[in-house]
């Protein structure tokens, strides 16, 4: 048994996280929420106790600042906040500093998106084994529990691909993980979380082909899927954090990531991309002030947990699963659907933030009970799927097997010259 | 006679002006250029001087640091420098110091474009009236001659606008000034001149219709016109700065500008100004840093003195007149084309600069010949046109009168609440 949650960040995945730990703080004792900015804790707490969320009164749910870049720092707040495991859920820049804090504690390590450095943009693959998989052995040998990508996609997805291997298939071909959020916030343009970490996932395309790496253009490759609820979206091949582990975990000959964009978003990405907007590069202003582009814009653009009071519409999620059972053909979509507005009834969250963040509560809960308490460092398809899955169920997020499902065909993906 | 010239500025119009104020210096004497950075106006004399353009070898050409904001720091500079006209082609933050400045020592000013302040956007009509007409009495009571916007446009075609009323018509009904760009600069995006400056223009749609000032909104309303020489092109109703003196000088129902606009041109810029990109209104940005969105676009944007190398094709600028000779309907297009790359193998510049720096040197080499040195504050259409129009003919920009043009027509404009 562990007890007692750090959660490191207070954007909107933690605010989902706060929450979901809260419902069940009976099993996971008292949660710290720990941020640069402890202002933004606070109205996470104000939110959690606004909706009477905190399941034991008796447990404590407090806000402390932090620099989540220093460990020393950090080590000092598991130690005084006695936290037994630790939900990394703040800018993708912190997450080797928070796994050092818990690989020096003991505490376990939980996050949901891959390390990124600030001057470094899709590096070459697989993403996880330039720094995370790196400190791997030392967790293995201090019986470190460190649960990567413990979101929805990665995260839940790949559970399905375990769910997958594991009841529904002999071998498998191809996996299609889709992502389409049929939903709208109503604004002009606005990225569903912090603009910075979003159009950083745009650069380049790496997509696991035929067992190899290949690297395409962005948005250059479209296929149009008739979704189950939210009907026909167009998706585009994307590069994304789970095809770094599952190509090494999950014996399938390609595995793919499609996004869903409107033709309104590509056109405004395009034209902010084409002037330069989307770069991480500082340039030089008038005034002789260095400053990069993409802070301009985040700047700019709404803040994304400002968009969930008017979000209507649903997003859907699944991993659609070619390969053979029994000698014979099959078709999966494993799949998930998700109310934006019942969402932010439920959390004052919209649904981006919440596949994202109650997955991570999730797990955090199948740690503590000792389900997941493994003692090493796993991506989520190494874990036994069913407990997450079966938890998830009565959480907000149903999982859907759809065994007759419409069919993904992907056009011929070949590999082109960098980019 | 009037001696030695200070050019104010040392963008793309202020190296037009400077080469053909150097291919006219035995008239003009010596030439001084003065900027902020004055790097930029010994690049603009290395110019000069790789075209040989210096016409008399004995007169001075030379470069000087100035803050053009700063009056005693500009009144230094015309006594020092023995300038006896200045021409102000820098920012149109600085025209009412350098027109200062002329008040208090007796030059010549000329500009090309209006006076704005940095914080204040398309300000009320007309233009002319918030400052500079404030300044037209003491320079009467001084004997100080002022020429306002004697570029391209404003510039020529207000003298054109003279030559109408005197030499073509009895009566006016409509003038419609149309502005193309038909050329290539082989860049995704880019302005033609100070991004700062062009995307200003574009906040609001002040036009002239019936006698009366009437709000449009920007880029509303759209004609295709089929130019000579450069075929079919669209253009947009736009608020422009002559708008703001022909209204008042110049006798006639209703006086509209036009641009021409490519889809590709209003979707970038539709884009960038619905995400902010285009306002002058400083946000502050991650790390603390306030900074107007506008710089970062225009740090962004190629360098508009970059794009002259390469550019290729013509621009259009033409009034189309109707009115009333001897009591019969009359219609007349009066026009200007302007090749890109000719212009860059006389002066290395484009043609946008070009059009707009070439007519200033001509107004100088007019009042240092007396033909204008009319002693008080005028706007081009209150002078003579012929001498200029004549001039012109001979230094690149030659007007063609088409007295069978095709109809210009445009669609009834309705008075719009503000945007």
């Amino acid at each position: 048994m562990r007890k007692n949650v750090l959660i490191v960040g207070a954007g909107g995945v933690a605010h989902v996280v706060a929450h979901k730990c809260a419902m069940n703080n009976d099993v996971l004792g008292d949660i710290c929420i720990a941020s640069r900015t402890q202002q933004k804790c606070e109205a996470i707490i104000e939110s959690v106790l606004r909706k009477n969320h905190l399941k034991d009164p008796a447990r404590k749910l407090y806000a402390r600042q932090v620099d989540a870049l220093n460990v020393p720092e950090l080590v000092n707040l598991i130690k005084e906040t006695k936290s037994e495991m630790v939900i990394n859920v703040g800018q993708s820049y912190i997450n080797m500093s928070v796994l050092e804090a818990c690989i020096e504690t003991g505490a376990v390590y939980m996050d949901t998106a891959i390390h990124e450095e600030p001057d470094k943009v899709c590096e070459n693959p697989p993403w996880y084994a330039n720094y995370e998989w790196k400190r791997r052995e030392r967790c293995a040998a201090q019986g470190v529990t460190a649960i990567l990508g413990i979101g929805f996609d990665p995260g839940v997805v790949n559970a399905w691909c375990a769910l997958a291997r594991d009841e529904y298939f002999d071998t498998i071909d191809t996996i299609d993980i889709l992502d389409v959020n049929a939903g709208s916030h109503g604004k002009y343009f606005a990225t569903n979380f912090d603009p910075e970490i979003n159009f950083r996932e745009f650069k380049k395309v790496w997509t696991w082909v035929d067992r190899q790496w290949v690297q395409q253009k962005v948005h250059s490759i479209r296929v149009d899927y008739d979704f189950p609820v939210v009907g026909s979206c167009p998706v585009y091949l994307t590069g994304h954090d789970e095809l770094h582990s599952l190509s090494k975990n999950i014996d399938a000959n390609s595995i793919r990531f499609w996004m869903g964009f409107g033709d309104h978003y590509l056109n405004v990405f395009s034209v902010l991309t084409n002037i330069g907007l989307t770069s991480e590069k500082p340039v030089k202003v008038a005034e002789g002030v260095e400053i990069a582009p993409l802070k301009m814009l985040k700047a700019l653009l709404p803040d994304p947990s400002s968009l969930a009071p008017g979000y209507t519409g649903k997003t859907c999620i699944g991993n659609f699963i070619r390969g053979t059972k029994d000698n014979k053909p099959r078709e999966v979509f494993i799949y998930n659907t998700c109310d934006h507005a019942e969402c932010y009834q439920e959390v004052e969250a919209q649904a981006i933030s919440y596949t994202a963040g109650v997955p991570a509560a999730a797990a955090a809960i199948l740690v503590a009970r000792g389900d997941w308490d493994v003692k090493t460092m796993v991506n989520v398809e190494e874990l036994p799927p069913r407990p997450l899955l079966n938890l998830l169920d009565s959480m907000g997020l149903p999982t859907v097997v759809s065994e007759k499902p419409v069919t993904f065909t992907a056009p011929v993906i070949e590999h082109v010259a960098s980019v």
